[in-house]
């Protein structure tokens, strides 16, 4: 049963996580954002692999948009294979985000930026990995061991470190009170998709699909499309709703299913007229959203809680990894053990 | 016929586009590495999409390598849907990269770079584009009229231009030699794929495959992934190796298609371990590589000649161009016309 998973029982943990991280983690996220200031940082180059990855894409957005700091996802086989680092400014931060810590090119990058008299901080579930051993700053997720292959409750927890540093940044009162409404909102979301299960079934024998987002959810459209092909081994690829149209849109045929984040928000004319688009092409539409308009849209529907759109992407994730779940459930997948996979994957 | 296309002619004027434009770019190109190194610019902000953006992926680990210059790939709807972009350091160089010039999300990176007092350059076909009317320091491909929708020819231009740009920085008489033979080595790639029409019939009911690079041919690809999802409809995603072992591995089942750009060079020992993990999952592999070694490996063979490894992604995408053209020929799509695409995307 997908409900007697370790995968599911780690999803539901999703809003206790955040609830004891939304205390845990204000120290050290307020002490990095004073480092930050002091120092007159004026660049980020953040160093991540895989479902971290996508916490630092978000982190582009949110520290771009929030913070006007500009984001740089960095090369890490330029400091492990090539060993070629480029020269940071002295005004950079060199930030490592890593459940485990302990992917070699990623704590190469961090060692790099400290040799090169950078700061450098870590974002990790592990405080004692090599990763934290590089850091200046340290924020721990303290989201307790995460067992299943698949990362469910470190990437948000990931999502929050994220958006505690850059309220932090800010500096502003009204930023952090939206924050600690966080796992109100994340406890409704699951609850408002308690039937995905069902909705589920319909997409068996789906074998190819996209998933787009845009903006502060491109982050969500690449973490939904991971663990779809990690835990169904459906080929799902991430999509900006720009980059799609200069290209890929030419994959679009009838019932070719289209994943599409779609939040209320400045993206939301873009969104609505992209799945309207869509629509007339005849893709099979999966809508991800807050939006009455754009979710009737969709032949699936995945609801959210209205919220400002910089935090949609950690509601947003919620019924995607619900969905990879259920799905792997219907074609008879372990969620619990996917393929060719092991939890630390450690790369050069 | 596939050999009567504008694609193909396109694919195969590249030798002399590169031969034209490594004398008419020489000039922009030393002009606009004086005013980085005057200037002295600590990172490059790059502003690009679709093709363009795979060029500008190798801009990132080029000069990195090269010239231990940080460069960030940004992310243009903070500029243009959100109106909240990041604040540059002033040591900030920043570039466009757009065959026709006309995206006014790019256009915006731009524009807001030079209200910002940084140093703007564009390299595109369009000399009289709205993005080049932003660009202090402009590079022309002069490459002529793309007339077919795949970008093929410009984007071996654009490589050549990131390349050429990157020599004078380094200012190494060596490193600008070695370009010199550029377009030679193009046209002796295009020979020794003489045999393509006949290995793409094999491929002709793929759906699903993935594209692997790492370092400088991660570009490559993305670069191959997007002409077969343009041309043929297939869903083909890129990936460096390292991320496909944080997760995606687990799609590879027998039979599945894997397409592997594997050159000589720093990652040889680390791809030819890559590729002998896939034969071992008994993946279909199509290899793309200038060493015998890892091109036995391959069920079918795509070989160009020895170069450093930092040009080859020059060389390596002349395969994936011929591969999907004639595997949109095989499946009796017109090249020259991909379904749902105009020349010109123009995003905001």
């Amino acid at each position: 049963m997908a409900t007697d998973s370790i995968l599911y029982q780690e999803i539901l943990q999703q809003p206790d996580v955040i609830e004891k991280f939304s205390q845990s983690g204000q120290g050290p996220a307020r002490k990095l954002a004073e480092q930050i200031q002091a120092s007159d940082i004026r660049q980020v180059v953040i160093a991540a692999r895989g479902t971290s990855d996508n916490a630092a894409r978000y982190a582009q957005y949110l520290f771009g948009a929030m913070n006007r700091l500009p984001v740089a996802l960095t090369t890490p086989s330029l400091f492990s294979l090539y060993q070629q680092p480029p020269r940071f400014a002295p005004d950079t931060l060199v930030l490592g985000i890593s459940q485990s810590g302990q992917s070699p090119d990623i704590v190469s990058v961090l060692a790099e930026g400290r040799r090169q008299g950078c700061i450098t901080a870590a974002i990790t579930n592990f405080v004692k990995s090599p990763l934290a051993e590089q850091a200046d700053h340290l924020i721990d997720l303290g989201a307790g061991e995460e067992r299943s292959i698949a990362a469910t409750k470190t990437y948000t927890a990931q999502l929050y470190a994220v958006s505690l540093l850059s309220a932090h940044l800010a500096d502003d009162p009204d930023y952090l009170a939206v924050l600690d409404k966080a796992p109100h909102l994340v406890r409704q979301t699951l609850a408002l998709n308690g039937e995905i299960e069902g909705l589920a079934e319909r997409y068996r024998y789906v074998r190819n699909c996209v998933v787009v987002g845009r903006g502060f959810n491109y982050s969500t459209a690449f973490e939904i499309a991971l663990k779809l092909k990690e835990l169904t081994y459906t080929l799902a690829e991430p999509y900006s709703s720009a980059d799609f149209l200069h290209g890929p849109v030419s994959l679009v045929e009838p019932a070719f299913p289209v994943i599409v984040v779609a939040p209320g928000g400045v993206l939301k004319p873009d969104l609505e007229s992209f799945v309207r688009q869509l629509c007339s092409m005849e893709a099979e539409l999966l809508c991800v959203s807050n939006v009455d308009t754009i979710l009737q849209m969709g032949r699936t529907r995945f609801p959210f809680p209205s919220v400002p759109e910089w935090l949609s992407p950690l509601l947003a994730i919620i019924p995607g990894q619900l969905f990879a779940l259920f799905l792997a459930a219907a074609r008879d997948f372990d969620p619990d053990r996917p393929r060719g996979l092991q939890k630390v994957t450690e790369t050069l």
